[in-house]
């Protein structure tokens, strides 16, 4: 790709009246090139069965293409017309709590015959009517896909079909998922029951990824038929988004990312996250962490995120453009926001677009002018960027099922993705860039430090490469509960934590939860002092002689128990941690695991709210943002020097700059 | 009518043992003259189908007659019998939980057929049987009335059918109702899906508005039998209530009380508040205004109301009186317990009535003896009061509708209520009576200031009436939200807010939650040097030249936005406030827009826990009540002289009187 | 039995893999002496219908028997296999929730004629298999056996056939259950409506315990199917719990013990208590009294108790020890931990057992090994301990149920428990050792001084027969609400407190719930200068003139109010609480009631966390424990000489030891 793609959802269909030339004026004036049409209106383009209007289509890609702005085509499938409903019911997902009623989206059933018959009646319908045009330049494949949480026939009958092909006999099922306990043993396949009510966690979770897989076969057939429309330079591509919390955090629990994003040509994403005094950059790095990994670090299409967003996300004066740029230093090609135009009717009349209800040049859209401009006027320096960092961080859609399978006390929350993001923010917060991985295997060697926070579910395989990948002389920082079941959320009933224990020279026993329980350090190096609270778990470690203990639990009946270890194996270096740390321990703890070395990743001696990103771009130039995401003006200390893009002027290495309020800088080195 | 009332309700079917004739003097020493029998017995009177049983309301009936106790006789259909519930399912009604089950009162489905029937069947038969008796002065339609939620079949059908009659072509439905967003566009009739899962505001609004007006026609159903039975003296009345949050609190969400109340001669009322230390009147006071308005002005009955109530609402000595006069002062012609005895079993057990569960003479039936004697006392005072206030407040059953769907931030509440009843007790507080209005016309030209708040949903019908209302010379306060939808909740694609953006002379685009953000004055007569949070919405205002800024935000982003403006519009002034204030600041909004003029709704200069209502009585005279609603002592600065008709004694204007707990005083001038 | 019972459970079918002589060794270097299985492996002992699999009951059998350890073998009703619950979809339980579905533990209907054929056949064949076995001593029925919440069919038709038996006609029903109100009356016993969602109190309660009364005829179903097959040595025996907040609380409201107990030759029981910085050792003396009261004082087993437990529950070092005394000190004969091992798959992974998920020698399990030791060592002396206590507690189901259908103001929880333990922890706490009873007759007379609680729901005779107690002599502490309602759970309509008012001198008409109410002390003897918040409820008590008052509410509106009484009646006391007192004030309470009497059951003059337990062995000895709860180490001075036996050391009286932390000492006199 060759330029930056600055973008906006667009509805001709939702219109209060016709505004399509009103509203490409106005969209050269703000510099978008790409809109995203078509994604959500399959009842408009199939009124009732078998007849097709594609009068809203038809007349936004003309228009479109004589304004010089491209077009991507999403497949209409997320929401079902009324007539489907009705005429077949069964198209509606089941879900443990029943059939899903018709009003929302993503209520179907992504495993019937039946939907999928219809589904692609309408793709191929809507491809074969707009293939030729030439305003097209790619196709986005439904939207936000999920499984739903989809307990069907389809999905049960498939799942058990899928365990029958695996296991030759139930024996074996029975004694790898402890299906013996509390009378649950199945010894006929005619006897299996719905998993709906299971309390076997193996076989919860099994089922969890199976209706993971079902989601990947989704979009690969998808994917299969809208190429058999595409031509040879139109991308496929698809929006993938993440557990919501009101907006966007952490790994998403009902795809796996890596597998699902095989069938696609561009990986892309969608990132929504808290705004005003809340913004802080976090989501956007970690969304664009994750997805430019889906790649191989190519870059990636931020295909949604917000203009105005919700009421409590109106930003503040230079709030997106900080937010624009920020996706840029992660790696994207694309920002794209949802949507153009603020909806008068129906659910998301308050997720707002760039345009208001009134369609005026509001401040929010005055400020994206600018992004529109910078973006056309620097796209040479910015369209290709890419990362390099040596530290990553493994994430397991198994090990989140798994231990969301067994919270801690009363947690409540998915309490992987607590864990993932406390890592993931204080690394971010600290300064270190990184790539996030959902596998460990020989290409792991590039990176220096590996981050494993709760790996819960692993089979041996995965444990032995993570100890290989030490043994040649990786760090890695592993993090309590790791390794402590197996594949199939068998607990091992060897030593803890697994084929871990032996490589980071610790094990344990027994574990409990922290109640007014901090830590102190018994290495000079770490500091102890403030923010010592153990949260959420602690395993009471026995450390292997020759293993370091870096800290201990300080309490009355835990105080001979150590918290976190360090131990030489091979070449590397493993650290092991019993508990789950504050931020400004676990900076101290990476910073202890990395002595001695120096590292790409490791971008600024600055910390939040002052973040840097460094990328290298296509002719080989090194981009350094540097972002104040706070409202208070900071100073940044140059330790580079350089060429800063915005303002067209000399960076001197050491020199100092004044950052305003959510202000960046950009320095080409 | 030509005496107060003062009653309770009987239960003959509910004692342990025969106790009529006891009661019945236990009420003559009350002071009790009307009693209310049979709303909840169907299962008395119709032991099995089409076998009649009136003994209990005979009995009670005729020695109710012997002791010059009035009687109103409820039709009994609000609580069914087994037997209909077994022999007709059906009539239970369906809502988004499923169908009742068979046990609580109002789980009928009144639109379906079979109810009907069955409830036409037992109205007439107990009609035909009572409707000579002498002791009978009217009739109650069955009890609360509300749709109960109900989405069933018949609700669904008639709701599509309206539509149908409405709309001549679904693309106009569609248009309006914005249908084609997330494909829920319908284009045959036949694929109209249930409302009961939708996401569109559009629609789930006109479904509750359709709800609502069954209710009217069913209490226009049922008075229709009635009066076939009713002699002319009698009166055809219903007890509406409210919003229900543990006590009564806003406008009652389920029916429309301005139509529903057509069918009736007159308007009744059920009042329950909050008692002891968080007895105010609010509700005494809201309540009393919303009925008194349903029928123009004229008396009204509160039909149900507590003595002792939930055990939390045990009355402090002087709070039974200190209520029992707060309805009169409000207009009320009666004021009736519910119940009279406290009931041995069932739901209610712990809703006591005057007498507790041993029928003693407790503290609190005491005090009732004292409002019964004084009463009787002064109901040639007090008995056809009237008000005569320039102030209105403007509420709709659309408006809270629209704005419910779309609550603010992480708002779980009838948001709407939250701010009528935030404007209505600011005002109540203050002293300042006023009438309550569901629509603005040429009679709204008697009020000389309107308040309006979040009138969120309107068509351009009453906006252009409002405009007019002000032009004309009306002061209108117009809060945050109203005039940002029509009536079909579509929001509006010019500039906000609508029609009124160009009275008030102010406009936005934008607007968020507030986030720690306060205001500043911009005129001196505002002070907003305490309580002077901004909350639950703001919009960024802009006001045209001509138009006065009296608020700005304080905040680092919001700081060039205006926070509430005054424009002169005709002979009129527009005040136009974009966030939520705090009741202090109400209040002086209130006086800033009311300068210069004199109304005869601000009743007092002292403020809460001193209440000033004033009335006229049927002999010309201003009846002023003085009501102490605090266990501190408060000393009242007599503001006109006149006769103190409980003391029997002269009041000096300009004499201080003092005022002990939970006391009132009224003065005749 | 002429022994302590060291037990665990043991799973053979959920280990993975083969450990059964491992576990065996280790078990003996434990000192286990006894297991319990089969209770929980229907599905491996009839893995499909009419097949039968004995291996693991088998080799565990001839296994232990070599080692010497019993065996009580459980019949493994509680958790159905998959077949059943596909075969016969109606032996699943259906609730208000519906019907349930397969996956968890007790799910089934207990009243269901299938469920029963299939239970009584598993049953059968596996106790024909088993029974000659040496190594079995005992049989345990089921586990923690409930009523499910059965509302099912085979429920709801016994339950309107039980009340056909006793009530000839239907009008008295109505007229006991008040079923008049709200149309709720029953003509016809065919028009009986399902009592699922009854707003009636006293059908609800008459309900739920017909259910009860179901659990009691299924365990006395089970004994006797199991009697068929048992020797006469052999015990019968079955593990009852109790409400359960996330650990053993209170009276099980699903269960009548005392009448469940009957069918039993050994009262069995599990408990669940907190630990770490939360272990009281109140849930073990609660637990045990109830249990040890079921048969008449002798003693029980602790079928179920906590090894390791919840992650939460880790035992500090010395934590194990204390509890297992603590049982024993109530009474116990069987203290047996569930689990011996950490189950690797499904729902209890994390509840741990003595041995973690590795097996290896933990220290919670070293623990144990000490506490094997001294059972063997000491059981001559500790084995057949009896508690001779002359102060009792009176628990009622039905005051239970019909007190949690009228919580006061906002509770949530089981409000009978959260008052009956209320009182019994001060009394704990306090150091006083009570007997749990659930009637009064003339074996009450023993007891010096009987509790009495919230005995909301109570027949004529019950009242008559406490009166009776008092005038012979007794002392009672009787609760607010206690003689409120009859049998039937219609408030009385006499005064209040129903019969009980003349014996205590007081009556009340009116209640409320106390906000920020204290009270003062009209006694010199008791101190309410602080801890004397009136908590929950308030009766507005007025004594009669001979009736001394206690105590008086302090609050403006309540201050003429008596807030708790004494009298003299016949030879007795009676003290009368009209609201819910906070511990300290409910120890001088008591001790004000039983001022110039000495009592067996007053253990010590020091207070929690030193608690004294002293029983009588078989030898007739005085057997004190002395147990420290807390971390801070505690000085005692003995009260009595003796001999300690675990040291093997003289004990001079008043002389000082020294208790560490969680430490504890028996001394025999």
């Amino acid at each position: 790709m060759s330029k930056i793609y600055y973008g906006v959802a667009y509805y001709d269909e939702y219109m209060p009246e016709d505004r399509l030339e009103k509203d490409i004026s106005l969209m050269l004036e703000t510099g978008i090139n790409v809109v995203r049409i078509a994604e959500s209106t399959w009842s408009t383009l199939e009124p009732t069965e078998d007849e097709y209007n594609f009068y809203h289509i038809d007349r936004v890609l003309d228009a479109m293409h004589r304004a010089g702005i491209a077009v991507i085509i999403g497949t209409p499938t997320y929401a079902i017309p009324s007539w489907l409903a009705l005429k077949h019911p069964e198209v509606m997902v089941t879900t443990v709590e029943g059939q899903q009623k018709y009003g929302p989206r993503q209520i179907m059933d992504i495993v019937s015959p039946v939907f999928r018959r219809y589904a692609e009646n309408i793709i191929r319908a809507l491809l074969e009517h707009v293939q030729h045009h030439p305003a097209i330049i790619g196709y986005q494949l439904d939207n936000e896909t999920k499984h739903y949480d989809n307990i069907g026939r389809y999905m049960q009958e498939g799942f058990v079909q899928n365990l029958r092909e695996k296991y030759a006999n139930l024996d074996q099922l029975n004694q790898d998922f402890g299906l013996d306990y509390w009378s649950n043993r199945i010894d006929r396949w005619e006897d299996f029951p719905p998993v709906e009510n299971t309390i076997n966690a193996s076989l919860a979770c099994a089922f969890s990824r199976y209706q993971r897989q079902q989601v990947t076969d989704y979009l690969a057939w998808q994917a299969s038929i809208v190429r058999e429309y595409a031509q040879s330079h139109h991308f496929v591509t698809h929006n993938f988004d993440f557990e919501w919390r009101g907006y966007s955090f952490g790994v998403q629990p009902r795809v796996d990312h890596f597998t699902a994003a095989k069938c696609l040509s561009v990986a892309g994403v969608d990132i929504y996250h808290p705004s005003q005094s809340h913004l802080t950059g976090r989501e956007i790095s970690f969304g664009g962490d994750v997805t430019r990994s889906l790649k191989h670090g190519r870059n990636y299409f931020v295909l949604e995120t917000q203009a105005q967003g919700f009421p409590q996300w109106t930003p503040y004066p230079g709030q997106l453009r900080l937010q624009a740029f920020s996706h840029i230093a992660s790696g994207a090609a694309m920002v794209s926001y949802w949507h153009w135009h603020s909806i008068h009717n129906s659910f998301e009349t308050y997720w707002k677009g760039l345009l208001s209800h009134d369609f005026s040049r509001n401040p929010t859209w005055q400020e994206a002018t600018t992004i529109g401009a910078d973006f056309a006027r620097l796209s040479s320096s910015l369209d290709s960027l890419r990362a390099d960092h040596d530290v990553a961080l493994l994430v397991s859609n198994e090990a989140m099922d798994a231990l969301n399978q067994f919270k801690p006390g009363d947690a409540k929350t998915n309490v992987y993705n607590d864990i993932i993001r406390r890592f993931y923010d204080a690394l971010y917060d600290h300064n270190i860039a990184l790539d996030i991985i959902n596998d460990v295997d020989e290409s792991t060697a590039r990176y220096k430090v590996v981050i494993i926070p709760a790996l819960y579910a692993a089979d041996d395989g995965l444990l032995e490469r993570i100890n290989r990948y030490i043994e040649l002389g990786g760090r890695a920082l592993i993090g309590f509960k790791s390794g402590f079941s197996d594949e199939n959320v068998k607990v091992r009933h060897g030593a803890q934590p697994g084929l871990l224990s032996h490589v980071c020279g610790v094990s344990y026993s027994q574990f409990t939860l922290p109640e007014e329980v901090t830590v102190t350090a018994s290495v000079p190096d770490i500091d102890c002092s403030h923010d010592n609270r153990a949260e959420l778990w602690m395993e009471l470690l026995t450390p292997l002689p020759e293993t370091r203990a870096l800290l201990r639990y300080q309490h009355p009946a835990w105080r001979d128990y150590v918290a976190a270890t360090e131990a030489n194996y091979g070449d590397g270096l493993a650290m092991y941690v019993g508990f789950l740390p504050q931020p400004f321990l676990i900076c101290q703890l990476f910073d202890h695991l990395t002595r001695g070395i120096s590292l790409r990743s490791c971008t600024s001696r600055y910390a939040f709210p002052l973040i840097v990103k460094r990328m290298k771009n296509s002719h080989g130039k090194s981009i350094s943002f540097v972002f104040n995401y706070s409202e208070k003006p900071q100073s940044y200390h140059c330790e580079m020097g350089g060429y800063a893009l915005l303002t067209d002027t000399e960076v001197v290495e050491g020199s100092s700059l004044l950052l305003n309020a959510w202000d960046f800088i950009i320095i080409e080195s």
